[in-house]
């Protein structure tokens, strides 16, 4: 990879691995390298802006991973969204770009409001009254600026639950709720091993009376945004009608608002702050655990994290070890 | 109220009964006039544009009815997205706005991507960990255009449920299932009666273990949109300090954007109606009850309700008949 991809996917594998979220970090250098050995991402993509204007953009990610034109249409939303007050960014032709927080953080940080969402390159999540899936598990990421708090940061799946809960659950040998998956039938499941199998994921809401409708609709409005807007592919139609493409083209969204032209040069971030307070200061059912907000657990783990390190299993290391080994590349992860 | 305010608020409660939104319509019409009897809201405001650029506005509803400047915002929006390729504008010190999806179908309508976000007049939703409501039932709407196919039209409240479901439940004298609401000692309860008195909302899939963190999230990102952007009230902090307050300074958010900026004219209608077919031929889990797309409910209603007429219910024309006459307007609804 060229060296600025290099430096942007690190950081963006970083961000998720500091803030907890260990599904998306250096955990996924096994699912890269295979999509590298399958010939399906190039590691030295043609990344380019294709069209273009003050408050928008389209970039063509050339097939490659989807980290680096992400950071790429990030900044570039922060950038118009600093000039002309707001920053809209789709990507066509990417692939997997991560833990969709890290993105939104980026616009908090330079005192904006941002949004992503990414399709996914496999279908996860079963629309209301189906038996098969259609949407990957879809994130939507949202952030905003404070002062005095860390930033509010909502990173949420549109399923009711990712992958890596039924897998724990199969783990433990426990129960699922009803909700998280179908089985094979296209029933609501309660054995992780079946989910496992089925691959059928609930929409946040699960089961149509607890709202999964709404999830569903979240689902497909991540879809529209990541994948028709850039004219990405769709992942059910992409499998049916062309299943051994060689690319992927997975579809990613940015945007970025900057709250000065609504409001008084931090006004905004004090009213966030004052949020923040009142819901920490909401009665808890129980007072041993107190309301927490939206971003709270990812903040504290940077914090613990970036003092006693990122601590990694024994699976992932020897991952890492057998990539670098087949890639001819140095093992310093000792 | 003079003219123009009337049409546009009669045209957007007209929209919401003719989508078969009974809840949102002239159904609305009591509570309009508790608000004008109280002082709550004045019939004369003066709506105007506070802050604006290519891409960005501020609005100040005046203290009034929330129709009349949503529908002047959701129009900004509109023509700033045809000229600049996005318009964001945010809306402070309004009221009850009615439907959310009536402003996000005029996007739809207009060919572009549209979303709007409101926030309301009287806590509903309990944070996750939380046992008294924070936020109002917050919905969201988002809309994109489409060729052959009805608009794509999710209209949500970030709540698993609605209050309308519970007093349903309550009428039936039937159990709700958990993850509607909590009874007054904080946890989840089956009894509607008990709902009704407690007003404890869950947010979006209900219990910790079914997401309900994520529709907390979005329940207080549509609240950051629609609140924190503006510069209106934060529903549970006015509540706190002022509870008699002469303005509960409601918010909302009104976004639009033109696909055209990022596809070749058509693209993305075409890729709609693709993937709108696609979900369509989903295999059903019951033959019987195919996979539908958010809008087709709404969009059926509008076509049987066009034709046939808005059914209302006896309550409701006597409410209406009420209000006319202690008004001294003629009542013309025979």
């Amino acid at each position: 990879m060229p060296e600025e991809h290099i430096v942007a996917t690190v950081e963006v594998m970083l961000g998720a691995d500091l803030s907890g979220i260990d599904s998306h970090g250096v955990n996924m250098m096994t699912l890269y390298d295979q999509l590298r050995t399958a010939g399906k991402i190039t590691m030295t993509p043609e990344v380019r802006v294709v069209r273009e204007n003050a408050a928008t953009a389209l970039i063509d990610a050339g097939g490659g991973l989807g980290h680096f034109p992400s950071v790429t249409a990030m900044r570039l939303a922060i950038a118009k969204a600093k000039a002309a007050g707001t920053g809209a960014v789709a990507v066509r032709n990417s692939h997997h770009y991560g833990a969709a927080g890290v993105y939104a953080r980026m616009a908090a940080e330079a005192g904006l409001i941002g949004l992503s969402t990414t399709a996914t390159f496999s279908p996860a999540i079963v629309p209301t009254f189906g038996a098969e899936a259609v949407f990957g598990t879809n994130p939507i990421a949202f952030a905003a600026p404070t002062r005095r708090n860390p930033p509010f940061l909502l990173d949420m799946a549109t399923s009711t639950v990712a992958m890596g809960k039924i897998k724990l659950a199969s783990q433990a040998k426990k129960p699922m709720p009803l909700g998280w998956s179908l089985g094979r039938d296209g029933r609501p499941t309660a054995d992780a091993d079946e989910a496992i199998v089925s691959r059928l994921l609930s929409p946040l809401g699960g089961t149509r009376e607890l709202g999964g409708h709404k999830g569903y609709g979240l689902a497909m409005m991540v879809e529209i945004l990541s994948v028709t807007l850039s004219g990405a592919a769709f992942v059910a139609l992409r499998l049916k009608r062309d299943p051994d493409a060689a690319r992927h083209d997975v579809g990613h969204f940015f945007y970025a608002m900057d709250p000065d032209c609504f409001r008084e040069a931090g006004a905004f971030e004090a009213d966030m702050d004052e949020m923040i307070d009142a819901l920490r200061a909401t009665r808890p059912l129980d007072p041993a655990q107190p309301v927490i907000v939206p971003g709270d657990p990812e903040h504290a783990a940077r914090i613990e994290r970036a003092a006693n390190g990122i601590p990694l299993s024994d699976a992932v290391i020897a991952d890492v070890k057998r990539i670098a080994s087949a890639a001819g590349a140095e093992f310093i992860l000792t």
